[in-house]
């Protein structure tokens, strides 16, 4: 039986970079889809590419317009391939009209000196805290098991706009990098915990860089990953929100993103 | 007398959204020009541009191949206007072929409900830092007073890959957005910090989001920018790193890149 998140970043190869992809209802949003399942949906059509070099190292997918419900088509085009890396562009378009546009970097990953600064929040073994639930209208979010450590938006308004929550597919599905890149946007904008409540928003533009190796995905396997996100200014109708993702002691990925906001009324 | 900045970043309409522009000897870097001045240089042609909307609210700039020396194409394109943003693509090329591809967000500052909760560096007053010089190999490094409280790489190798400092263009300039948008790349390769040593780096793809309205940039005019930037995770031939553009007590921009590194050898 295909994962509904399978059925919903499918795409249709048409030859020449171009894509047919379908909004799937499991992954809507409170208008349209779920951005992060069709920035999902765009990595797994440049996976697929014939000439795709190595594996995602970065993607900017730009919110132009909502998406609508029904099929959309994807233009990519290979920019440049260089030894070790690989530029891409893409458009996004319902019935002539471009409603997203963005960048990807695929790559090698060479073995070089590494090391990790960031650091893993401390928190409490996912089976030791317990799933909540959102609003039947954000139904993207119904095909996640979500344990908020903090900032769950069930405890009302915060001073301090920090989630960090352990996050899995549901039904469980082993990690990779289309639903790595889903869960980069699976942070509710920061402007609701701020307020205690959904208000308008919407993310403009989403930037992540995936650290991952093919390998680090492997051992996660479907284990709930740990994630993390916060805002730094607020201000004249936009925010900006930074995240990670974490597998273990493992950064699998940062992630960045502007949103859109209007004050509650 | 123009500003060194201003001949660096000027650029020629040549209409349909095309510009054409000449790299600086003054802003080189080690191969090519700096990452810095070619994004500062799109901003300002954006700007200039008959259709723009508002000002910059985020940028995402990715380097697919060193730009040589001499004059380049900038080609623009307005994706998509909405009643309070605006979405641009553009493409950098050489003698037909691309070196640089990008996206951009332009908008509306609207008065929201806000707040800032990254922290500032608590640093002493610029006047109270000395200022340090690069070598002479990082020529547009001359054109920035610096004046770092930590990170200097004047300090050998460190465990921890933040730098703090005071910023400001030499000579003084009042600080604008393609000013801003060339500071955001200030910040040097993190792994040089790390090995205390320069090594091989180069940016592969940067995005900054600009919080700063225009009356947050004529109150800052000409005085020193306060910037931290400190890495996530290294590895695989790879890093990215976090900064944010501090003026007085006002976060003028957050700023993300993805930058490849080879070990030194």
């Amino acid at each position: 039986m295909t994962h509904v998140f399978d059925e919903a970043i499918r795409v249709e190869a048409r030859g020449d970079g171009v894509f047919y992809a379908t909004t799937h209802q499991a992954y809507d949003n409170m208008v349209g889809p779920f951005g992060g399942i069709t920035a999902a949906t765009v990595v797994n059509a440049l996976q697929q590419h014939p000439d795709v070099l190595g594996t995602p190292l970065a993607l900017t997918i730009n919110y132009a317009a909502p998406v609508a419900n029904g099929t959309w088509d994807l233009h990519t085009q290979i920019v440049r391939t260089n030894r070790t890396n690989q530029h891409w562009t893409f458009t996004i378009s319902q019935e002539g009209q471009t409603v997203s546009t963005g960048s990807a970097v695929f790559g090698i990953h060479r073995a070089t000196w590494s090391d990790t600064e960031a650091v893993r929040p401390d928190v409490p073994p996912a089976e030791n805290v317990a799933a909540l639930d959102f609003p039947d209208f954000i139904a993207w979010a119904s095909n996640y098991d979500k344990r908020f450590v903090v900032g769950g938006l069930d405890g009302g308004k915060s001073d301090d706009s920090t989630s960090t929550l352990w996050l899995r597919d549901l039904p469980e599905r082993p990690l990779d990098y289309p639903a790595l890149t889903s869960m980069t946007d699976a942070f509710f904008p920061r402007v609701f915990l701020r307020h205690g409540t959904y208000m308008p928003a919407g993310t403009i533009t989403l930037t992540t860089y995936f650290h991952a190796t093919p390998d680090e995905l492997a051992a996660q396997g479907s284990d709930h990953v740990l994630g993390t996100a916060r805002a730094a200014r607020f201000g004249n109708g936009h925010f900006d929100q930074s995240g990670q993702l974490w597998g273990g002691d493992v950064l699998l990925a940062s992630t960045h993103q502007l949103v859109y906001f209007k004050d509650p009324t």
